[in-house]
């Protein structure tokens, strides 16, 4: 079964019931996916400003009133708790199980933060014929830490982590102006060239996903990943945190188009 | 003595020192300029939350940490207790004092929010030929309560606030294009048009503000305005909460550039 037309709601209906808990890229194409990360309400404050203050790796689109599980913004009448099709549960920073419902986990204290991934911009590059190598070799987009400090808060701290996608040379500005528009969701680049100018010693080796093939004449190109918020939890060790299992995010009722300017 | 050349750093200095106590439009120019909002740490996380699900009106430019008077990001070495020109206390919503110093009421629970204002597309408005009415007729800018209601959260709700200036017919998409690459700074309008539709019921009579004449062929244009966020606190009626008074900003290190895409 292709899900590949299917409404974010069919979706979600889906995991709900249990019949889905595999990755989300590709499914309910042109709607916006979502990185989900919840927290206790002790850290939330704390937490939404270290997304405001790096919003390109970490765009907010929704946040839960304390207790609640419905992101009524992103999509109204949704549990954040069963309709994913995939979570990961963390205490103290260390990862302690990976399960398809976090109803038995949920708190009134709790707060979900529903974070931009890239997507959307990658739909818009490919309608844009810019090259995407880790659709074309279906592969998990490769990413890398950086040297590069996001701003950090009291309890909250990461170092950049990047996607990176490589591009023809004549093709890296076109890249640019697509993917600017998409302020809500990355947007530009971060980095163009020189992996080593960012504190990346290795293309082959990235800290997650896959290596993609570079050829020659083209330019690895790098943007601001979802990801850094993650890292970000792992550092500040906080009792209780859940997210999405990798690849596997919240599909919500936003088109891609909402995302740009 | 003009301050249009001044360095923010210049004009901060002046009203620490208690040598100026003025409104900033026209100060150090080229500088963004903010609204202050400082509130106990109670409420921080819905106040952000409020602004966080409405940035058109609620742009936050810096927050600081609970209980510091520094807003690092956008101006090392500020106090946000002395910095700017003149300020007012709230108690349960109501203005209790207008002074020029915050000192003796700062507190280990406070937190400093700096929103963003539209001094800077209008900067950039007249950078590109467009009228700017209320500073051709050195007048305060006309602001109205509209029927739209911001997205609340549990505890700040507001009409949205729009500020309104009018164009010739034929430079309205004008100023659309222009104003839109601040978004990080109200951006493009909410309104082009009729008042009645979005429940203003007499141009000539703003709620803040002044207002400012309208020519024949002229159509009135509505950009959301920060004074949204002072509304969703009086509503709010915290037991403390202060702002600037009107027009008394903070100037900040910023460049007005630093608000586009």
């Amino acid at each position: 079964m292709s899900n590949l037309y299917s409404l974010p709601s069919e979706i979600r209906q889906l995991c709900r019931t249990s019949m889905l808990d595999t990755p989300t890229p590709g499914m309910a194409l042109g709607f916006v996916q979502a990185n989900l990360v919840v927290l206790p309400y002790s850290l939330a404050f704390e937490f939404l400003l270290f997304c405001q203050r790096n919003p390109k790796p970490c765009l907010i689109l929704d946040v839960t009133e304390v207790g609640d599980y419905e992101p009524k913004i992103i999509a109204p009448g949704a549990d954040i708790r069963t309709d994913l099709p995939r979570y990961r549960v963390f205490r103290h920073g260390e990862l302690v199980e990976e399960i398809t419902d976090i109803s038995s986990f949920w708190r009134s204290d709790l707060v979900a933060f529903l974070v931009g991934c890239s997507f959307y911009f990658e739909n818009a590059m490919l309608n844009s014929g810019l090259p995407v190598r880790h659709v074309e070799e279906e592969k998990n987009v490769p990413m890398y830490k950086t040297n590069i400090e996001c701003i950090p808060t009291q309890k909250f701290s990461s170092p950049l982590v990047v996607s990176m996608r490589p591009l023809p040379a004549n093709q890296v500005v076109r890249a640019v102006e697509v993917t600017s528009r998409y302020y809500k969701a990355h947007g530009s680049p971060v980095h163009i060239g020189s992996p080593d100018a960012i504190g990346i010693k290795e293309l082959e080796r990235p800290d997650y996903g896959d290596a993609v093939t570079v050829r020659e004449g083209e330019v690895p190109v790098f943007w601001a990943c979802g990801v850094t918020t993650q890292t970000a939890i792992f550092q500040a060790k906080p009792e209780l945190a859940i997210t999405h299992s990798p690849g596997h995010m919240f599909i919500s009722d936003l088109k891609d188009e909402f995302l740009t300017f």
